[in-house]
């Protein structure tokens, strides 16, 4: 730092002494001045006047001696704060080079002397200013709506109101985020400051330049006692607060006060606030004080010590910004669970818990505001931008819940994952996250049963889980049912019209002028029609460009409905006499059969939903060839349409612990698992240590192949534990127990101690699912999902069965009737379980002809002795072969009630023959879905359904009957 | 106040003097004590100690002859404050009978005597007091979750923290909602009154009861100068604020200090703050010098004058929360508008401007943050509760816009309406609201065009107002589906099932148990069956129950979807294996045709949307009766799945001013206006002087008309003003100016000026739309839209001619291209035409035969000579006679395109006679629609649908090519 440019700084400079001339370079040191009043030479050597009129005389020449001498100690100490700031900059930068701490000015009017020394030290620090000019005058609204702008701008670290203090209103104040606001000039931050809450808040940089040359009296913290003069209000109450707090005693007085001379006198320090003219006399000075002089203009922060305290702030802001992103254990605020014996409905169980307002869950878990989007105030969607942030964090453990083969008696895969992270987070303090699937809205009118967990372990709101959420599956219903009009209206209008026609009207002339849009000269490119200008096209391009040309009877497409319609199964369209007698049959499937659901599922990004979406194929030409969604021309307004529904929803469990609802494909026709994005941002938020627990569809050799072979090719992602759901009634079923039937009464084997049928199902079914997981390399820890009436022997049967067959570990669990503490015992073998390698491995490699791919999982997951394919599976595979569609991975459509295709074969069969009845593609989620037998994608309604008991409660506005 | 309870104040008294035994009563005057502690007694007359170790002696009787003299004092100060917070708790009272104030404690053990204390001082001054009283050493979350239910609790005005000192962490303190922090101890109180902002914010009670005091010391304000000894933080540094702002010097010493004596002898009054065993000794005391001693437990409120001044916060409280919801002008913050030339395109225009974060607007428009549901960042739902709130509230003044008849050149009634709102709002500053229509998200990817307004006078952003919105569409399309599903499954049971077995799956047998829902006991009423033993019915009673018997010829419900879906006008169901041949046609409509879309918009409770979804009629029995969806037993579920759509959507426009977006039904087969619920919320919402515009479908002859008739009836509001819009342009066209093709250049009849064309129309057509406003007694404000190609001669001549015809203005508007500026006009003359007398009056009582209401509306408001019924619709007017629906109001569904029945009759046609095809009922919304010509309620797409422009930057996630 040159000396010429703190010449400036002695302006305002006034000094004192009680011995005049005696030993002027001690007296020196005791006189500091801490800012410059506009440039104002303030100089008054030579005489010194207190309000009482006496006047002490200084040598003549010690104004400039005087300059001389401070300029050097002040020189020091703000070089001092500044090399200290630049090596705070230095460290930062090392360890974020992405970062770049930026202070903003917002002012009124041009440039300051004062604004001149801030961006001059701001220079000498190396961070990066930027400056809001207002006009002189300016209205409130314009400063609240630049301050909101800088409120909401990431890349702003601080923010200095350099304004008049006449505009310093509480509404301004207000509208200053306080994480900003590094002059602490908020009500809030003063608050923080004088309660001495130090960890958030800013010391204002005047205060910080008084406290440092207080603390540079010969040594730190030799003074004993400061006596503050003068001032009022906030600059003076915070450094009488930190002053104290630093342990040494504070006075303060008045100017006119009796006493003042005896304070003085008695004080190792004086602050001087607010003097105005008014100046203490030299000879009330004790020999060995030290007086410090601010002018009532430092109040809105002068002077080179007060820029570089400033500067200080603003880094210690970026620092505390990026330490919020780091990974830390949540201070997650759990919700107490009192759990009712016996245990009411699910409704009432879900209802009886206030859950926290989802912002406050978000910041808990470290989302920042701005990444999140409230759909009232129990969900949000989470901005994608937080992968990127979170880029360098490193992913959590990744806990898959899988089952064995579903009976009618049910294993409660759903409730052993919310009962896992309940345990994890709310009661093992470990962040975790539960990543689930979205529900079809459909059953919930049909037949009981809600998705969103059970008895203690579930999500809440359950009716809003189960209910709209925030319109993804909506939104697909509009982007699949876009796609379907696109289709026929484009079969009508080419079946109506010319060549010529079509071409007018697909290529319009717009004030004389005619251009392809980006998505039809995507068309071109595939056609191999390298022209962009359509006057160039010959007849038979325009033809081929006009004209899809799609075969009625080979549209793949379907309609959908988020409702159990039964009758839209099989329909025929384009009656009316405006369809000019384009009448074809088509269906309905449920909305969560689109191919778009599979989409949303395995997308990374939006660039890579929106890839997909457009490579949908919707049918094949007469020429045999694929049409896609692209050709029609829709793929961008689908984007449009999915644009939200890709953001991850945030809801919680019933403990107040974390969990993300997103995506919820078919587990037949589709891969049956949650989606790529909520699991990625989970392991991001979740950090190092944590866990994020998702579950797989049907059973896991279904629903978890699926997830390894599919999902985890699709995202990258290493799974590191799995865990296997059984009860002990599942398992007597696989092991030889009587068939169920809804409504008759349960047979007694299931409801007494029978040890033979529980090991019957123990050494076939979840011995074989076991050994599936193995196969690809991953530990598994069985959960035994405890019923009231297993007996004692049963659950110690199943746990030891089920650790010779392999399991890393095998507990039983309490969460339905207990929640998270049911459930601690499995979060403790979880723990465990991560740390054993996890050597994981895919079953086969994509490039694997399908056939071998198809016999690979028949053999070795499902235990057939081989596969066997229809002669329309055979064509179609050469048919794929040809398109190029031959490497992807493979989505089994079997039954979910048998290892085999036959559903009433329970435990695990072999030596059967599986039969593939036909293959069909979903090239846009990419994969290739082999049918084994028929599945319905479309449920029905039963003649009671169970809308009859959903009822709303108009003055209370609660939901009654749903499950 | 009795004696008695006072005398436990004394307990922890000290007191001292200068002068012992001198003078005391004048010397008791100058001692109180402020507080107690824990009941110890702690007299300690006799001798005093100060650190130095002087002491004095007390006469032997001081100690109870103090106390006696004391207690009448402080009885004095206690009693005034307990007075006045009574005297103001009755003014409260007396103004708002309906709130009780409301004090929360939370405390951690039993109550303590401080405890009684603030109850004994509640219950004088008639307070209600609710404890939380968690255990001894409960957890920060327990606290924090208690805190959190107060926050939440509107009933509750202000919470006193009764916790050790430990359980008062950052954490805790930061989770008190501020404007209930009646002791003011959170930091942003203290820092608001540490910067001295009085407005907000809460006095500790204990300063304010250390105040009192000082105030009383003989005469108010006659201490010059206060000096605080010892104490440290948040009460020492309130008390020297407050002290000092009331223009009293402060002095502040501690008890070591050496200069102690000297301010202590100099002190007019000295508050002795955390002495702990410290004293004063009483001969540095002066005379006349006022001592006050606060014992450190005072810290967290003690004493029966702290008691007093708690109480009083929470009258504050509930004042400051009371004044909130009172009418005042908004403190709304505009945005501001610099239109560019030439107009940018919509979307260009939308994406320029930020948004307020809508929980901002929601709250400078005096909404409560309970009150709000945010979906994302731009749009939140209002809750209904918000009615009851400001039930006391007068309304605002209510202004429809409506229009001349429509012409392919446009009018802009929805640019008009958002100007209008911009104007009273932005510019004249007067509350102001828009309620708008929610766009079917069909033709947005058909035909451009959106509905959010345009140019300069939108509502943003665009995208987000024109596609899912906050899914009130998606929740209609799914109960409309519902419905419709059920309607299916249920003809399909009935005709593969007996009766008995019928009846044992709708009243099944559960746990031994069989019985009737409540919705299964509504149908059974219908039926005039009372019984409601299940098994008591006879079997022909059974088979009256289990059989709807609809006739599928006759069902008269259809399915809908938010899709431009042609193929599916007409379409046949049913047709796979499992539907067992019940084949039926039947069609799919666009969404907003559904009669739950026309419900949503007539339904002013959830009750009463309730009530008229159960009505709903969706086909005829074989027998000739109406089956309605309660009879499905559907008509509850279909309410749960609508209980958020009921709740209006809060936007803003371009300029930062309140739009609600609520309900859009068709406006010829249903009634074409957006919601009763959001016009009554946003008439409280604006208040006595404000302005609520709302917009009519289609031309006045059918939007205007169907809003006085049906949407008034309905809400029972009373329209200010109409608003009529109309071009140069349309008027041209209806004075005989050719027709325009689109495509086609505009013939120069619409470019060039042509007097006599725009006389033309407004002789004709603009005339007859003013003279059917005024049939219903309300005054016309005529605004003209102005194009660029208008010509100043036109627009004189249409303003001249419009008041001529009976407007009470005519102002030309120019909102598209300069925003609410170019409104100005307008909004000046609405203002104006609020002032004139408004005689509503509805066209014809609902008692009128049905025949004689439709000819009514023909012969006034179309000006036919006669109607004439066709033989179906004259027997179904027999039929709804018949069915108890011969009350309803008409909703006519006829041509937008001209006054008559033939789209091609411009101006105002006469002399004709309207044809009535066929007339059918929503019987649920209320009302009967006659069809005057063929409806198409299923758009579709044409050659070239806009989706061909829409795409998604995966980066930017910018929308690009939506209008």
């Amino acid at each position: 730092m040159k000396l010429a440019s703190f010449r400036s700084a002695c302006n305002s400079l006034r000094v004192y002494t009680s011995h005049p001339g005696s030993r002027f370079s001690g007296l020196f040191r005791r006189c500091f001045p801490v800012g410059i009043t506009n440039n104002r030479l303030a100089i008054r050597a030579g005489s010194a006047t207190t309000s009482s009129g006496t006047r002490s005389t200084l040598p003549a020449n010690f104004g400039k001696q005087c300059k001389e001498e401070l300029w050097s100690e002040y020189n020091y100490s703000v070089g001092e704060a500044v090399q200290r700031t630049k090596a705070a900059m230095v460290t930062l930068l090392r360890r974020n080079p992405e970062i770049q701490p930026l202070l903003a000015i917002l002012q009124a009017g041009e440039d300051d002397s004062i604004l001149e020394i801030n961006k001059k030290i701001a220079g000498k620090v190396g961070l990066n200013v930027t400056q809001i000019c207002l006009a002189t005058g300016c209205s409130e609204d314009e400063i609240v709506e630049e301050l909101l702008k800088l409120n909401n701008d990431p890349k702003v670290h601080g923010v200095y109101l350099h304004l008049p203090a006449a505009s310093l209103t509480s509404r301004v104040l207000g509208a200053l985020n306080p994480e900003k606001d590094v002059d602490g000039t908020t009500d809030l931050n003063m608050g923080r400051l004088v309660r001495g809450d130090a960890s958030e808040g800013f010391v204002p940089p005047v205060a910080g330049a008084v406290l440092d040359l207080l603390g540079k009296h010969d040594a730190p913290l030799k003074v004993k006692s400061v006596l503050l003069v003068g001032g009022e209000g906030p600059l003076r109450l915070a450094l009488q607060c930190l002053i104290e707090r630093s342990g040494v005693e504070v006075n303060t007085s008045h100017w006119n006060s009796k006493s003042l001379q005896t304070q003085v006198m008695q004080a190792d320090a004086v602050v001087l606030l607010g003097a105005g003219n008014m100046e203490v006399p030299p000879t009330w000075i004790r020999p060995e004080a030290l007086i410090i002089h601010c002018e009532p203009a430092l109040k809105s922060g002068v002077g080179y010590l007060t820029a570089a305290y400033r500067t200080q702030n603003v880094i210690h802001s970026c620092n505390r910004w990026i330490q919020n992103q780091q990974y830390r254990p949540w201070r997650l605020r759990s919700l107490k669970l009192l759990p009712l014996t016996p245990v009411p409905s699910d409704i009432e169980i879900s209802r009886a818990q206030t859950p926290k307002p989802v912002d406050q869950l978000a910041e808990e878990i470290g989302l920042l505001p701005e990444e999140l989007e409230a759909y009232g105030r129990n969900k949000a969607k989470v901005q994608l931008s937080l992968l990127d942030r979170l880029h360098s964090q490193p992913d959590g453990n990744y806990v898959l819940v899988a089952g064995i083969t579903p009976t009618p008696l049910g294993e409660g895969k759903s409730t052993v994952t919310i009962g896992l992270v309940q345990a994890l987070s709310a009661h093992l303090k470990l962040n975790s996250f539960a990543c689930l699937r979205q529900p079809s809205q459909g059953p919930t009118f049909g037949v009981k049963g809600g998705a969103a967990g059970g008895g203690y372990a579930q999500v809440i709101p359950m009716e809003e889980f189960n209910l709209h959420l925030t319109g993804d599956i909506h939104a697909i219903t509009a982007a699949n049912n876009l796609v379907a009009a696109a289709i026929d209206a484009r079969m009508l209008h080419e079946a109506t019209q010319s060549d010529k026609a079509l071409f007018n009207r697909l290529v319009p002339t717009v004030n004389g002028v005619r251009t392809f849009s980006p998505i039809q000269i995507s068309r071109l490119r595939r056609l191999g029609i390298s022209k962009t200008e359509p006057t160039s096209l010959t007849p038979q391009e325009v033809s081929a460009f006009v004209r899809l040309d799609l075969d009625p009877s080979k549209i793949t497409w379907q309609r959908v409905l988020d409702t159990n319609d039964r009758f839209l199964r099989k329909i025929t369209v384009g009656q009316a006499s405006t369809e000019k007698g384009q009448i074809r049959e088509t269906g309905f499937d449920i909305a969560v059969a689109s191919e778009i659901m599979a989409i949303l599922a395995l997308s990374d990004s939006l660039k890579d939903m929106k890839d997909r979406l457009a490579h949908m194929v919707v049918g094949t030409s007469r020429s045999g060839g694929p049409v896609t969604a692209e050709d029609l021309g829709v793929s961008g307004a689908v984007a449009v349409l999915m644009k939200d529904a890709i953001k991850p929803t945030l809801m919680q469990t019933l403990e107040g612990t974390p969990v993300f609802v997103h995506a919820g494909p078919f587990a037949n026709i589709a891969h049956g698992n949650s989606s790529v994005l909520a699991d990625k941002l989970a392991l991001k938020l979740v950090g190092r240590d944590g866990f994020v627990v998702t579950e797989a569809g049907f059973g896991a050799d279904i629903g978890m192949e699926k997830f390894f072979n599919i999902k985890c090719r699709a995202s990258g992602l290493r799974p590191n534990v799995v865990v296997l759901v059984a009860t002990v009634r599942a398992l007597k079923m696989h092991g030889g127990g009587p068939n169920v039937s809804a409504g008759a009464p349960l047979p007694r084997e299931y409801i007494n101690e029978n040890l033979s049928l529980v090991a019957g199902g123990c050494h076939s079914n979840l011995k074989k699912q076991i050994q599936i997981a193995h196969l690809f390399g991953v530990p598994v820890v069985v959960a035994l999902n405890v019923f009231k009436t297993d007996t004692r022997a049963e659950i110690d049967l199943v746990c030891q069965i089920a650790k010779t067959c392999g399991a890393s570990d095998a507990v039983p669990c309490h969460h339905w009737s207990q929640g998270g503490r049911g459930c601690l015992e499995l979060a403790q073998a979880v723990k465990e379980a991560t740390r054993r390698p996890s050597n994981f491995q895919f079953l086969y490699p994509t490039e694997m002809p399908i056939v071998e791919k198809i016999r690979t999982i028949a053999q070795k997951v499902y235990g057939a002795n081989d596969m066997e394919l229809s002669p329309e599976a055979k064509s179609k595979i050469d048919y794929y072969n040809q398109q190029g569609y031959g490497s992807l991975p493979i989505c089994m459509a079997k039954t979910h009630l048998s290892l085999s295709h036959m559903a009433d074969k329970k435990g695990a069969p072999t030596g059967f023959i599986l039969p593939i009845r036909d293959i069909r593609a979903s090239v846009g989620a990419g994969f290739i879905y082999p049918l084994v037998g028929t599945m319905s994608t479309m449920p029905g309604l039963p003649t009671r359904p169970c809308f009859y008991d959903i009822d709303l409660d108009p003055d209370t506005e609660e939901i009654t009957g749903l499950f």
